[in-house]
């Protein structure tokens, strides 16, 4: 643990290496947060990811920690807090999150909380009672592979915050065309005038507000009600193209919230094809398809406000 | 493709392997199975696996394949009878494919059919219209990541029909203790007298029903009875172990079904465990849970009706 | 904590359900352990899962846990050993720890013990050091996605053990064929004269030794030399079916390794289908292929030693 | 498929919404190669994504295919690319795809191929084969679940090629410490002199070569030398901090790779506990280890050639 344990790292002649963009941080933290309203009970289930970034060439240099406020601290922060403050939303819990991380540690000018909420629903069952005492509500069944996501960027000044959700898998089984298409010497697809369209949606969505001046979007009517949009634009939509279909989403929920600014939508086209049954003397009047796994049409596109400048990454594999 | 292709595949002196048990077939065929009525569709969504065992020895001597259906021809056959027959239910398509196989093909005397359902929700939203025409029904949303599953089991004269559930997670937030234990000299657990009890329930029942003669359960209603009674019975019971809150499961299928002979159930005990935040100086009252991914409790027991010989194996990460 | 927080579990009628086969334990404690000889350090990385049957029906019944030693016990105790034994091999520490659950814990009448271990590569690079100091060797990187499996049963009186391998994905560019099989109205696939032939090679094997008076098995090198064996008869059987192949593998493991009872193997077909390249105006001379994912056959089947009863279940999904 | 049969998709009032960046493309083409050199074969296993961006306007408005060529063109090419001009290297075959549908799809201005290579070893083993003739090489076994990556990225002028890996799991079993870190109120970690530092390495490195007609590099030496450095810098560091370690990772590559302008780092620490084996009277000198899944601290940064902007996105979730 003395300095001469450590051989240099570095070679003797010029260095040409030098440090750029940086974070550090712990990830995925798994927190469930129980309040007790009598017998009735609430749960918040999240996995929360906090990236740091600031002064941090001394440690990638030398080893040196002095500016290191350590991952383990990061997370006994993240449990603390769900005490201290409840988690009212993924979005106001990363808002507390990240303002502390910027206000408390001189050295770090930058935090990034990322939280999946993954979603409950109560089993209405008769749980065992006294007479005369309240029914029990502390039984629940988990909703699903859908995901919430949110995405809370601080810089000590100004916020950004993306929500979206992922996981959403949603089908057509009309109203769906595909035809007209450039052909080139390697095309050999049939248009199509029937098909499925089915997907598996991934959406970001940034809001306006950026100001602790400004009142903060009511996080949680924001995301149903923008959940809600998506899944009405797409099954509403009578679509020539799956990036139609895209363009009608994220236009729509433009259209309808107004404290969004933009928004992103990852579409694998989750290939459902006809099966051939001609040479078993059948026919197959869109009834019977076979599943595709790989490879799968990726379709991505962002719709922003008129007037606002794309921000969210191109790649939304991440919240 | 002629012998002299074929190198020799054994020794010349005696050979002291056997073979024994022996399947195959093909694997995870997905279908979907469209039905229109109208405007208003319904979609079955399926993943299907079938085995097959018989006269066999040939192929694996020899690799003469002249009993031998290929897996492909298999594959064929889902698709073909998804449009003759229809998917009335998971369970009666998979007594259809395994009659088919035993009863078509001389030299196969069993068939095992698996099948993953995967359920969805309709989208209740407005597609378009021209006006006077009835209102589409042909958007859907898929519920989750639970899975129904059924396992057929026909050699041409008895039926075995086992169906089931995998990844239904619940959790209770309270009526959940765990005291009075063995300890030995490696135990250092604390006893819990309020705790989280959280699972994901992987089940299987079979029927009493094997017999041609008989009427066949309702499939669909029995089902969806089932897997109420074990939410019921997890709701409902104050939990002292899991291994109790098991028992009380299995039991109550088995006194409110009586189509059902038999149930095994595996449980993981997903753990939550209190965060200590006395370091901060804060107290936990059962507020702030850590959610630990392994090791787990892994709680596995069959419960039978009296009388009846348990014949569901025990690991049950197949249907 | 007292009875009266207890509701009554059972109905006050008959009760026809009865309690059957059950287990339960510790699943997937990680375990990694060291063992330094001077700068030269060793690493053995284990998961192992410890299923324990015996006296339960007290804890299913009425929640009494008296008979049970806690699952955190189990984890306790695995991590105990590797300290207090060592790992020599897999086999070697579930013998221990089987032994020990059985020996000192009166109601348990039967443990089984299964350990997936993963494999490390030494990296061979100069670490610093000061001059005239052992070269350090402390650095790994692991190997594969392949892993090394065994499961180990005992009673008290006898042991099991059964060995073997997962996720050991091998190809042949050629020799092998499919051609000669049943046709039936369902059957459209080509025969083939020149195919690719890949899999996902899962196998067990399970040992003649049961008696602590007889002398254990050398449980690396065997390993090592049935892998080899598997891998030898992969590569050099000319196929003419993948069942074929399999019992090649069985068979060549049985007669050479008299220290083995019983092999089963699970052969997914990964097929890789002949692109057609004809509406591009090339041909495809068995250059380019499609890696299909799903559907796949399935071949399954147990190779026993003449005499022997075959006991490894038929479905591979666990150790 | 004609006009009345599609509904509006726009309101009548003024549209907000504006169509920013988009792409579109086949996602996850999985094509194997093999070339036959006599009885030596030679295999490329690849898993190809093309994602296509330029006048794409219309089809997001109002469905009209007319610039589009399909996804399923896309996947046809890539098998036929693989047919014509063979797979020297992910980066050579990335390139021509690229180039392909910049240069002949008008409306297409700008490609962007990622590639996944799985590697492949012979397995030494004699296949069968007349006397006289060659030693067959046709069989082989997959490395594992390290994956070498590559993006193409093309705007009819300028290349950027980015290669790496992922998956690429290390550990070092000492040399390894943590201390000195800044605490806060809600630090609790104990400092580490002497501790197991392991991670799962996901890199990308980005190569100066932009133009046509300057010469490209050797991908396939730059890639083994590259991942070669990575590795004896992780080996040979003795470390302060997960940075540190990242840090000289990076700057080895840097030191010796003249073709690489930039490299990006992304390594979670893959916790590795000690167990406090106390309760049990037993020490624990570095022996026994518990690994963690979950949360996991998340270094992460770029280090640059001195004078070069860093480009590579700070996420490394896909190449």
């Amino acid at each position: 643990m003395t300095d001469n344990h450590r051989a240099p790292t570095g070679p003797a002649g010029p260095a040409p290496a030098v440090l750029a963009q940086n974070q550090y941080g712990k990830a995925e933290t798994r927190v469930v947060r129980i309040t007790r309203d009598g017998a009735t009970h609430h749960l918040k289930d999240l996995n929360v990811s906090v990236a740091l970034s600031g002064e941090m060439a001394e440690v990638h240099h030398h080893g040196r920690n002095t500016n290191v406020l350590p991952t383990d601290t990061v997370k006994n922060t993240v449990y603390a807090f769900a005490k201290e403050h409840g988690i009212a939303s993924a979005e106001g819990f990363g808002l507390l999150l990240a303002r502390h991380f910027v206000t408390t540690q001189e050295p770090i000018h930058r935090a990034r909380v990322r939280i999946e909420e993954y979603a409950w629903d109560r089993i209405e069952a008769p749980a065992p009672r006294p007479a005369g005492t309240p029914e029990p509500r502390h039984s629940f069944v988990r909703r699903g592979q859908e995901t919430r996501v949110t995405q809370i960027t601080y810089d000590g000044a100004r916020w950004e915050v993306v929500s979206g959700l992922t996981g959403l898998v949603v089908l057509n089984s009309t109203h769906s065309e595909f035809w007209g298409y450039t052909k080139d010497p390697y095309t050999t697809l049939p248009e199509a005038y029937d098909r499925i369209l089915a997907t598996e949606v991934s959406a970001r969505w940034r809001f306006h507000w950026s100001d602790d001046a400004e009142p903060a979007p009511a996080w949680d009517t924001s995301w149903t009600r923008t959940r809600d949009h998506a899944l009405q634009a797409f099954a509403g939509t009578y679509s020539l193209s799956l990036q139609q279909t895209l363009y009608a989403m994220g236009a729509r929920i433009i259209e309808h919230r107004p404290e969004i600014a933009e928004v992103r939508l990852s579409l694998p086209n989750k290939h459902h094809f006809l099966v051939d049954l001609e040479p078993f003397g059948l026919d197959n009047d869109n009834e019977v398809y076979r599943v595709a796994d790989r490879p799968y049409g990726l379709i991505e596109a962002t719709v922003v406000r008129d007037g606002v400048e794309p921000r969210i990454p191109v790649d939304l594999s991440h919240p």
